[in-house]
């Protein structure tokens, strides 16, 4: 249950990290190039996710880019380049690792929100679609343009997980074509869950992260989880698998101190246990 | 195939019930309480509609609540106060009961239309999803707020059904916050089917109802079903259940009353068998 | 791995059929009884979506229908009337046939796109959804009307797939009562990708098709096929069958020739290898 991931001093190579009033903001910091991935930036943001599980003191995540942009995705010449030289062996590591990306998104128990300005493609999208929340600009441009580079829509999971958030028939256009979804149309479709102002965004989501944080964190957690294990089960064992969940959450001590605070006409103060 | 319950002699102790032209009406009603929840009407609920698979005569049910609100979900100190003191058992009995309801509902043959005034909130929320189809009017709000209790989304089912109708990131806000949707939102998010005036809810779900009720009733049963049971299978079982699904509904004489109806020129009226 | 099935000489009794420019295009034409189907034409889309597996040169499909109308569904003469008199092993054989064209839509690897103008209802309703995308005119009224012949609305996967593409609300009220979505609807619940001016229905859909004829083809094709195979896994599943399946995409020449033409700041030729 426990590691040394320490929030207060982790210090990635690859990606700005800020931790502060329990929220800590991951920012894509190579503005420069839109703020591409490359093999060790994967790696350590597939590492740090699996690291949130034990790092009790963060209670929700922040996803930024730095310089207007969000993320551009693999970067062509560091990741796209090499790819085209490996063997199958190799191929398959590499994909599985950006899917232990999302993997590790899903499996951490804090809300993570993504904060999406300017563009927003391939592997950037992924990890937009992988987080549990996503605020963006109007000048947010939302691309799974992998079929743009000759590969499949089918990408760290997004032929399962798109669907489900816009719709079928839309990331079926989304996937195939490769274009880039606007801001507005990620509002109507239910991609993004708010615009706001480019200038606010990181306020916006370090504050919506805040909200999150004061709890019930246990809680939220266990929602995150059933969000993900009842994906493919029927009806009638997510009913089951609720009742077992909510009843865990019914004998901590968050649920009887929102109770009290509520008979005493004032806001509850969650502990997360 | 039978049992006892008469839909004209039904006497609820914990809700309003009204029978008439096959349409049963439920109306929740503790308006000065904004019609929350108890334990016993809980219970009731869940009898209510497990007895309902054997009342023929009921052909739709149409549940709205009394004085401007629909539900307030489970009754602070009449189901909240309560739980905060039960140990685990109690606490897994409590919420298998809860997700009872949400089964029955789905299980029994009639389609359900949730008429949606004013507060819609916690277990009322719930009621509302579980139903096949809902109306609202513009003052309709819908929260899903059990995180504002200590408690996680997954109630009753919520973190399986709630992103199938509105899609996965709207529902995930949903969850997370405790928010109101707005009856707008609900409409624009396929929450709510259609918004109605307040002083004509009741009338616009009955009439609605009454038009599900002329059938054809096997069929709408078998609708339901297969929303229900194809919840979770691969296209292809989905596609080779509705083969036998639908080939049981052509050896019915309601097949045969439409397509007569159709060569005469004639609106079919459907019996059912 | 090979047919006798061959685009340029394929002559269809029960539709119209040209290949051109890669692009194939369907066309349902009895326009003065608004384009129904028989037993034959069922039989023989069925069929020509089967041998489309094999046929390599074609790369995508268009389906229209002729005279402003996209089909009405099954004839009531000559399919409706003689169902009624069927017994149940010619039912099933019926029932299996017709998910059968929608399973044959959804296994061959071409991109579908739907010509949707006027009535699209019953089984047009149906082939409409089976395609990957929907292009759709002002006029477009589609109908999943078999309650009105007496049927579920458990028809040739309906109450799976359409869920999935307007959500369950939506698709429970259309399926219920048979209603026409309009074309407003349509766009605006994430059916139809886009509306078109009538009269340049079919070139948009075509000058579509012919840009996902534009490749990668064999990427397109992956797409296609993990859109349908990650309908009901988990998320984890997903995630690792994505992995496997870019990591072959990876290992196709288009790849490379798309990072060769980026890095040539040319478009890249695709060549479905």
């Amino acid at each position: 249950m426990t590691s040394t991931f320490d929030p207060k001093t982790f210090a990635p190579d690859h990606f700005g990290w800020a931790f502060a009033d329990r929220v800590a903001t991951i920012t894509l910091d190579r503005p420069e190039k839109k703020n591409p991935l490359t093999f060790a930036s994967y790696a350590e943001l597939r590492d740090l996710f699996r690291a949130l599980v034990y790092a009790r003191h963060v209670k929700a995540v922040v996803i930024i880019g730095a310089g207007g942009n969000f993320c551009s995705g693999g970067d062509v010449h560091e990741i796209i380049a090499p790819l085209t030289k490996m063997a199958m062996p190799e191929l398959i590591d590499f994909t599985r690792m950006t899917g232990d990306l999302v993997k590790a998104m899903r499996a951490c128990p804090q809300p993570i929100v993504a904060a999406i300005d300017g563009i927003c493609a391939g592997a950037g999208a992924i990890m937009a679609m992988a987080s549990d929340l996503r605020l963006a600009t109007a000048e947010a441009k939302t691309a799974f343009l992998f079929t743009r580079v000759g590969l499949a829509g089918a990408d760290m999971g997004a032929c399962a997980i798109l669907p489900r958030i816009i719709g079928q028939g839309r990331a079926a256009e989304l996937l195939y074509t490769g274009r880039s979804m606007s801001s507005e149309e990620g509002v109507a479709w239910g991609f993004h869950n708010r615009l706001v102002a480019g200038d606010a965004l990181l306020d916006e989501a370090q504050t919506l992260a805040r909200t999150l944080a004061d709890g019930p964190n246990f809680a939220h957690a266990m929602t995150k989880r059933q969000l993900e294990q009842e994906w493919s089960v029927s009806i009638e064992t997510a009913i089951e698998m609720e009742a077992q969940a909510q009843a865990i959450c019914m004998a901590t001590k968050d649920f009887t101190r929102a109770y009290e605070a509520f008979a005493a006409k004032r806001k509850p103060v969650f502990e997360g246990n």
